[in-house]
């Protein structure tokens, strides 16, 4: 290849005063940097108690080693944080690793997913069968439980799924507030059902991303005292030390957020420190508590703690042998001495004992309390009450026409009573989405047993805390809303809710230009299609009253693993600002089928298959009269749902889509991207592929071509195709 | 329809007591929103300077119009922001409305977008060209140069597009990075070419959405010191109060982050409190500042100010007069009194001045440092040098195999040298990412004339800050980089890139399975289609070194507006984590056309067309040596980028792709969905339509049957389809 001259370059008069200039920067930069590193704690130092230090040590040669052998990996974090870890496991932690799914446990969340071994290091030592020591070996390979980022759906344990920065400590404010509502709306003052903790580890990368921010402002405002959160201090991001792009305060930011803050200086060595904190944000009821530790990363390894070479490298054979020295560590790899298991030995039985006197209250509050333990049951066991779905209500076209977005309103209400499970919000825009269970008050840090979360303009958050309630028990159903267009604040959640199987439903109104007058940066254009191509996802845009009621009765039934694949998935409800008519053909079982014929059923052979969803459903029957009324025979297939009429059979959906009709058009207030899989080579595809305007609704469909005349013109050359 | 029955519901004994404990939740939320309330600055009061309450009541009127005239839109933070905006704008913004591009022009944002009608009232106000009164009537309405949410690409004189809540205020952190950049960088004690502030108007939403931490957070540790923020506190959102939601301590929040904070207790009427803050802001040059400005939303509506009914809807007829009557506004709609007129005329003569008075010192400076000049000029004019692209290497097969991110390293510090616009950096992820430009050092507080942006984790930001920074002046080319998983993270601002006409380069990396042991948490599966739907987004997949160049011409040209639109298009440039060989058919020219013949071009007519991209290009071309070795006709098409190639002549795209030829394959390690375009009926796509998992990258490709022989197989069955 050519070869750079950057010497050439740099020997430019003015970039040579730039590399200057840029010198004494990074002078200045590593003047700052030692200022802080001074603020670090001793690389080396006393741990009185040996078998603390055992314990500790093989925490720390686990995840060594783990990663050494898996040539892949993140070791930094989980030496530097295996002192907090051993404090919090051991001496507060309340779980039976025998009983990984007792209802009553103590939550951990590793918010810094990628400090992975940590937590799988922290499971075996309790004794989980799911981390046996030959799964550590397999550390990041094929078929592991212990791969490379922490997820629930392989890993008994593991509570929710992280690695992406911020998710983790949004999904423990979603487990807090859930362990908030359950207490409120269950415990009895002689019987207290649902009374835990729940932990997490984060690290800098999380308290840069805005994510966290958002949901530390709701759990201070939500008063969630029983929410306590490891700040990991290391000061060492991938780009080098956080000086660079780091600085702000981070405890005089939580504090304004309302938590209660404390810092432990010495996070390498001082237990009692680290036992005193946690004892004191456990004491502190009405604020969440933030306890900043400082450490190093990757403790022991002399000489790459506090770089950023030890975050995401193996030590490596030299270094790792270094480090045995300096950590005094005479054991092989993966052995561990058995002083290290019995420290763990004595959490775990407390554990047991905890969960075995439970069992007593549990037993006690179900003959006490039969009409409350039903809905506790169906929440913690995710059994839906058999009456779940009766008050879904149905359609004729003699009902008035509706906007989908009321529709849906319409069914919350409906299942709302009967549907324990439910809870959830809208990001602020409530009277917009229409999503409040009018029979029920808000969630607040004064009635926590409410059903309505009022979450605020914090939509990342929202889905992170959806997915996080999800996850606590299997019979929540959480829902969250906000205008379609920005379902992009909170993409990730959203396939994180797919990934890890999370059953949350996202009601996401004003579907299209339809919106109009708010202009393009409102109007979702991209945004079916984009959900249609993520994974385990449902995408559903229903078309009338009783479409609405059927894709929420699919919705319910897949965030309670009721599907072919036996898992739980999320689905993402698309409901329209504008009304549209009610249809007599349309149906709550049919739509369930994800597509189905409205019109023209009785043409064995029609001339053509016009194929309609949502808002534009209509636009099909209108132009399919249109065409009859020249002779056509035409059918009308509404599609609700691709995802759900895939896993139909084949014989059922050629029923639908007779392969031997070619004349076939789309008609869909979205990009066309991927239509050509339903109308196939000769099909044509009505739909906008640039970006809408600002402009009353129904004149945008005129000026973008979404019209019964675009639908009727497009048939005939697709006809003729 | 069947009736709800809540009454009957809500009738039950738990859900009786349930109600009961909401009331209560509902008193002591109102107890606390009265409480708070008696913070509001008073609803009626004196404005001594009856010119200036005549400006600030012109703004609330016209609003107030343009709304009801619409009947739509949000009327109620105008008339809250009238005051604060009349004295930022009359004796502080220094622009000259005759020349709106005026390159040294201090910058306004509007946050706070929904509330457009204060930007197009002022802008008219101030006398530019591009606001008529009769524009100002055709307010939400089609073709108008006042759209429902503010769009730099429709108004002369607006900076940036906002609507989405929090990304104005981090565009406005860009545009104020983009300046403390310029001025550092050409700046010359007798010549200062760029001096301008950056002021923003923000709501209670902004402070809500994470980006806005995350884009303070940087904007205090750069110091940025000529960034001015006015918080309008009107302490409602469309929920309602915003105690219901938001309650943390704002203010120590950003003092938390470094900016220098104010408080206006009564923004309504005390206009020398807001000249003093504004005063001191610009005196403080080390810190950004922000003020909070507590004001009433709806100020001078008798029964909707302070309620969120004035938030999103036009007053109507009898709220509007009894607004006038309690204003004492006698004038009719869309009427403004000369004295009003004349305030904002002081302020665009003084603006006028201050441009003329630039233009002696912008001569006197070409004249003297025509070098630096040549650089100034091309940022500020967006001309590119004619040998901006000249060191772009090429490559033979001779050159060893690289992953495409390092060819990404390449090609940047290629172009840097001689594309003075080029500024940008990464997400924490600069060692990953390859993204730093060697000759340069970082940007940071003391180094502003460096090119290296360190964002910290803060995509979302980050995003955001590009579309700011490019929108500052037509020749940056800002780039940014994550891991192409967290494109989810920063999905708006790239929306906002492509509909704002901002010519940012998304550098991602890890592009797919194949980055392996990570897992699915951090392997992209639906990301390539997803930005292949977003319109005016072009994606580009290189499969080599010569690939990745051509991709980088393409995309900087297209940053220049270089393209059949004549408009400026943002890419998103998709490169991978492993290696891959470099081919002797690839070159720039046939990459920017999208899509070409790297093998088998000898054959007239084919048996079939194998297509592949990136990292899968090299499994197309040996699937075609296996089916040659069996005597099959193959060609291999290489398809860097869908959009481009899609904007080729017919007669291209047929000498590309065959239409005679239906025996095709595709072959990608992403989502199959879209690929019927160009496969047709009978062909196959070889992808992943399913979550990845964590295991070394070359085993996922097997295991999950994107391989050589996969594409063989397919390519049989497509033949004989």
């Amino acid at each position: 290849m050519v070869a750079l001259t950057l010497q050439t370059v740099a020997a430019r008069p003015a970039l040579a005063q730039r590399k200057q200039q840029r010198v004494q920067a990074r002078r200045s930069l590593l003047v700052r940097a030692q200022a802080t590193a001074t603020a670090a704690p001793p690389a080396k130092g006393e741990i009185k108690d040996k078998n603390a230090e055992l314990a500790i040590n093989a925490i720390r040669f686990l995840s060594i080693d783990g990663v050494n052998k898996a040539n892949s990996g993140h070791p930094g974090l989980p030496m530097g944080c295996a002192p907090m870890s051993y404090v919090l496991w051991k001496d507060f932690m309340t779980v039976d690793p025998k009983a990984p799914k007792w209802a009553n446990r103590d939550r951990f969340v590793l918010s810094a997913g990628h400090g992975s071994m940590l937590n799988y290091s922290l499971l075996h030592l309790m004794g989980y069968n799911s981390v046996q020591i030959e799964d550590l070996k397999q550390f990041r390979q094929w078929g592991s439980k212990c791969p490379g980022h922490p997820e629930n759906f392989l890993t008994e344990g593991v509570e929710v799924t992280t690695g992406p920065l911020g998710q983790g400590i949004a999904n423990a404010v979603g487990l807090a507030a859930a362990e908030a509502h359950l207490a409120a709306r269950f415990n009895k003052p002689d019987a207290k059902l649902v009374d835990h903790y729940t932990y997490a580890i984060m690290g800098d990368g999380c308290n840069m991303e805005g994510i966290s921010a958002e949901a530390a402002s709701l759990a201070g405002h939500w008063g969630l005292g029983k929410l306590i959160c490891l700040y990991d201090d290391n000061r060492i991001s991938i780009d080098g030390h956080t000086e660079i792009s780091f600085t702000e305060d981070v405890c005089a930011r939580y504090e304004a957020q309302g938590w209660h803050v404390q810092h432990v200086k010495d996070g390498n060595h001082d237990l009692e420190g680290l036992r005193a904190a946690i004892a004191a944000a456990k004491a502190e009821t009405g604020r969440p508590s933030l306890i900043k530790v400082s450490t190093l990363i990757g403790y022991g390894s002399p000489n790459k703690a506090d770089t950023h070479d030890v975050h995401g490298a193996p030590l490596g054979a030299a270094e790792t042998a270094a480090t045995r020295e300096q950590l005094n560590w005479p054991y092989g790899e993966f052995e561990v001495p058995k002083e290290a298991y019995a420290e763990f030995a004595k959490s775990a039985e407390r554990g047991a004992a905890a969960h075995k006197a439970w069992e007593e209250v549990h037993a006690a509050y179900k003959a006490k309390y039969p009409e409350e333990y039903a809905e506790y049951e169906s929440i913690t066991t995710g059994k839906l009450p058999a009456n779940w779905a009766e008050k879904l209500p149905k359609f004729t076209s003699e009902d008035k026409g509706l906007a989908t977005r009321l529709h849906s309103q319409t069914m919350l209400n409906a299942l709302a009573p009967n549907l324990p499970g439910l809870i959830g919000g809208s990001a602020d825009l409530a009277p917009s989405n229409m999503t409040l269970m009018k029979m029920f008050g808000d969630f607040q840090k004064d009635s926590p047993e409410e059903r309505n979360l009022r979450f605020g303009v914090r939509e990342h958050a929202m889905g992170a805390i959806c997915n996080g309630i999800a996850l606590h028990s299997p019979g929540f159903v959480p829902y969250c809303a906000t205008f379609f267009i920005f379902s992009d604040y909170m993409r990730n959640p959203m396939r994180m809710s797919a990934l890890s199987e999370a059953g949350v439903l996202y009601v996401m109104t004003h579907d299209s230009i339809g919106l109009g007058e708010d202009g393009p940066t409102h109007q979702p254009v991209e945004h079916l299609a984009s959900f249609r191509i993520m994974p385990n996802m449902l995408t559903m845009r229903p078309g009338d009253g009783n479409e609405t009621a059927g894709c929420y009765y699919a919705a319910v039934q897949n965030s309670m693993s009721q599907n072919p694949k036996g898992i739980k998935r999320p689905s993402t409800l698309v409901f329209s600002r504008q009304g549209m008519p009610n249809m007599d053909t349309t149906s709550i079982e049919a739509t369930m089928k994800g597509a189905y014929t409205v019109h023209g059923a009785e043409h064995a052979k029609p001339d053509c298959i016009l194929i309609g969803t949502g808002s534009e459903l209509v636009m099909a029957v209108d132009a399919a009269k249109k065409l009859e009324s020249e002779g056509k025979k035409v059918r009308v297939v509404s599609m609700p749902c691709w995802e759900l009429f895939e896993e139909q059979s084949q014989e059922y959906k050629d029923s639908v889509l007779l392969p031997e009709v070619t004349g076939r058009v789309s008609v869909e207030a979205g990009v066309t991207f991927g239509w050509e899989k339903w109308v196939g080579q000769k099909g044509k595809s009505i739909g906008i592929n640039e970006f809408g305007a600002s402009a009353p609704g129904p004149l945008l469909y005129e000026k973008y071509g979404i019209t019964v005349d675009a639908v009727v013109e497009a048939a005939k050359q697709s006809m003729a195709a």
